[in-house]
């Protein structure tokens, strides 16, 4: 560990032109893609997660490459700033000059369930890197051999480019990677992962002599509001919708929705009803590892056995390795004051999702105000109420403090790569108010720095007024592109 | 403290407009402008800082809270991105629109030797209010008085716009401030001082259930690097400033330039005549408390003792309440490798500093390698160099690391307040990647949100595609002033 760090380290200056880095990332990207088949095979034999979501993963991942190639090559992550002397001020402006510089080098902890988009070349890396950050990767034991294969072919790209293969170092095991995080030479952190590993990180980032940014996307509940008058409208096809997103590989999602609150009466019943029938026709899947198929199979258990919770459809083990999908039914009135249900606003990893049948707008409420933090949270409306009449602007406020990304009439799981993307939300969704998605993920791995009163010949071609490299700036106040 | 926080959490909805937001902002401004002379007589009786010094200290407070309600108004901070659907994404990308929201109450620990600009009306304070957070503000026990007086003017500016008073809450205390950031209400922390106090906070902010941003100021030294050929140049000019700088406001400057590295030689020496000159003609002042007169009269007495340290002119207790100043040398080479001499690299509050003569670049590179994190790094340069001869720009390069601004050839007291300004730096100096003052300190308190396929009658008016309210953005890729 040590020595990857410290290569790792070595090669930071490798990254400082962006226009190597940008290329980097392309030549990263091509390789990743030339090797597809043989990934994607690797892939699968150690996740279980099927060819056609694998290629469809790495594609993304390529795209992610790619999409911060050209966030690398605009420029604007840089956040140029740039004040000439104003005496008006008070007190007075000098000449300052600001910009962003990356943190140094960031420790990666890579997820299980997205082998390769939240693994080694995942949103993590790829922002890091586009960031001028080398990066240590600390692989999930769930994907060793794949996480292998990726590094060397992120390192067979970086040699391409003149830059030190140790701008990609990977580590294996639980020793390095709690030792990770205290290198005092590892300046930042991103994890993605469960709320008792990613707490920990975070701890011990926090307690280090020199305290680093530990950006963890954790656990999240996703909770699902859908309104009397959406169930009245179309209850079959949300029932299905809701069936489709909660069982999608397996339910292993960190957007998986895991708590839906659905009106009681006959368009809830409706609901309930096409749910049903969809989950009990949804085939058993394979978890990514033994150990979240025993904690699925307990987290069930200790569930479905809480006062006035009913099964539907019983989630739980299926043949030897494999669980099969369900869902619990719980009146919302449980949920809204401290108990003994609580346990039902924790995140259980897997095909389950929990319904909560509400009265009205006011056990709804009580429910979502004491939620913790989430990834997303969705609102399903009728078409009136989406026009807004009725209580959709207010429902869209009433979600917004609690999550990061909030949707209408659609499903969480799919978290498209797209500038105005944000996957993280308050804690226990994200340790930081950052996202791990998305185009501005590259600022968790900067710090600006200004200069006061250096010279045109001294400072840095991004900082220089006639602006040699087109960059997007904030100029004497103004705004230029 | 508990009440004080649950007034604030009442009152954020108060804030959700921009344009009430600005002009509570403004009225905050006019009303301490309006009540200057009162102020600046209470702010004297508490810091004996002189009516001079806090005249323009409150003057450069009411600046800056005007500042912050331009900010408001032009609403770049709250970072639109605006994604239209995009099927040739992969995956493709529906409808996303994220800005940025208020994260909730803000904790602000004032610090004692800025009692207009870093206190209850300071930039903590401004840039959370812009920010849309009500504050809870922790007085500092220097100046309680002027605390009250003060929170009672922001709060007469707030009820001129119907906002709550307890949008500015105020407690006193010490057992009030650690119980302040461990409250379930508050969000978000802001902090100057001393590294012990802010490390104390900072930790228990994140030992928190819910951990909560802290973005604390605590510690610099502010390294001041002079060359060889700068002090061949301007010796006497060089060390006169430098007389000026580290005896402003009896040192009592978080910028204030703590070690200083000069060449050996004669061009040096004459640097160190000038020095002592202004040194020794320069006045005793009253500190802001007599603990920190201690630690200042303590502090020069254990550093002054360590071999190979002089003391060209003695800095040390003057009267009852005065402390007069002075300046250490000691060879550079003792600050090279660890060892007993790392006392000089920790901050000593008051008119103090160190200069560590260098015999050539290699030794001033060791010394410099060795430094933790600053707010300002300083060099001076001769003509030549700053035109670009010579290693001007290697020198700026070498600074980059150790701090959050880079000086050439000036002084680090001083702190505009603009829109370039970072005032942070890597730990100690600051507890997170952010500035504490300029335009980008709003950014603290905010966190971002996107919504998903949410139909255009009950989005945000901020993230409309017309956009109404006229906000620069990222639309569909491109940037919009």
């Amino acid at each position: 560990m040590d020595t990857a760090v410290r290569a790792a380290h070595a090669a930071r200056g490798a990254l400082a032109d962006r226009t190597v880095r940008s290329a980097f990332l392309r030549s990263a990207a091509e390789l990743l893609e030339g090797a597809k088949d043989h990934l994607v095979e690797a892939a699968d034999a150690e996740t279980a997660l099927g060819p056609v979501r694998l290629t469809g993963e790495l594609a993304r991942t390529c795209y992610q490459l790619r999409a911060f190639a050209d966030i690398v090559d605009e420029g604007a992550f840089l956040d140029v700033v740039i004040n000439h002397p104003d005496d008006t001020a008070t007190p007075p402006i000098p000449d300052l000059r600001r910009y962003k510089v990356p943190l140094g080098v960031v420790a990666v902890y890579s997820a299980s369930n997205f082998p390769f988009a939240f693994s080694v070349a995942g949103g993590d890396t790829a922002s890091a890197l586009a960031a001028g950050c080398p990066v240590v990767v600390k692989a999930h034991p769930d994907h060793p051999g794949l996480s292998e294969l990726v590094a060397a072919t992120l390192r067979r790209a970086a040699e391409q480019h003149d830059i030190p293969k140790g701008v990609v170092g990977l580590v294996h095991g639980f020793e390095a990677g709690v030792e990770l995080v205290k290198h005092p030479l590892v300046s930042a952190a991103g994890f993605t992962g469960s709320v008792r590993g990613g707490r920990a990180l975070f701890d011990a980032a926090a307690a280090r002599p020199v305290p680093i940014p530990f950006h963890g996307e954790l656990g999240s509940l996703n909770p699902v509001v859908i309104t009397e008058a959406a169930a009245a409208e179309r209850a079959e096809a949300i029932g299905t919708g809701l069936a489709g997103s909660m069982t999608l590989g397996v339910g292993q999602f960190c957007v998986k929705p895991g708590l839906v609150l659905a009106p009681t009466g006959a368009a809830g019943d409706r609901l309930l009803k096409s749910l049903t029938d969809a989950v009990s026709n949804t085939d058993a899947g394979v978890l990514l590892d033994h150990r979240m198929r025993d904690n699925f199979v307990a987290g069930v258990a200790e569930r479905a056995e809480l006062p006035d919770v009913d099964a539907p459809v019983t989630p739980g083990a299926g043949s030897e390795h494999t669980v099969s999908p369900g869902f619990l039914t719980v009146p919302a009135g449980r949920l809204a004051a401290e108990g003994e249900h609580d346990l039902l606003l924790e995140e259980c990893f897997g095909p389950i999702t929990v319904v909560a049948r509400y009265e009205d707008d006011s056990e709804a409420g009580a429910v979502l105000s004491r939620l913790p933090g989430n990834l997303t949270a969705t609102v399903h409306l009728s078409a009136e109420e989406a026009a807004g009449e009725g209580r959709g602007a207010e429902l869209l406020a009433e979600l917004t403090p609690l999550a990061g990304r909030v949707l209408v009439n659609g499903w969480p799981t799919g978290v498209a790569v797209a500038p105005a993307q944000h996957h993280g939300g308050p804690y226990p969704a994200t340790t930081s108010t950052s996202t791990s998605v998305g185009g501005t993920a590259i600022e968790r791995w900067l710090r600006p720095v200004a200069y006061q009163n250096a010279p045109e010949a001294l400072l840095p071609a991004e900082l220089r007024d006639e602006n040699p490299l087109g960059l997007p700036r904030r100029f004497n106040g103004r705004l230029e592109r």
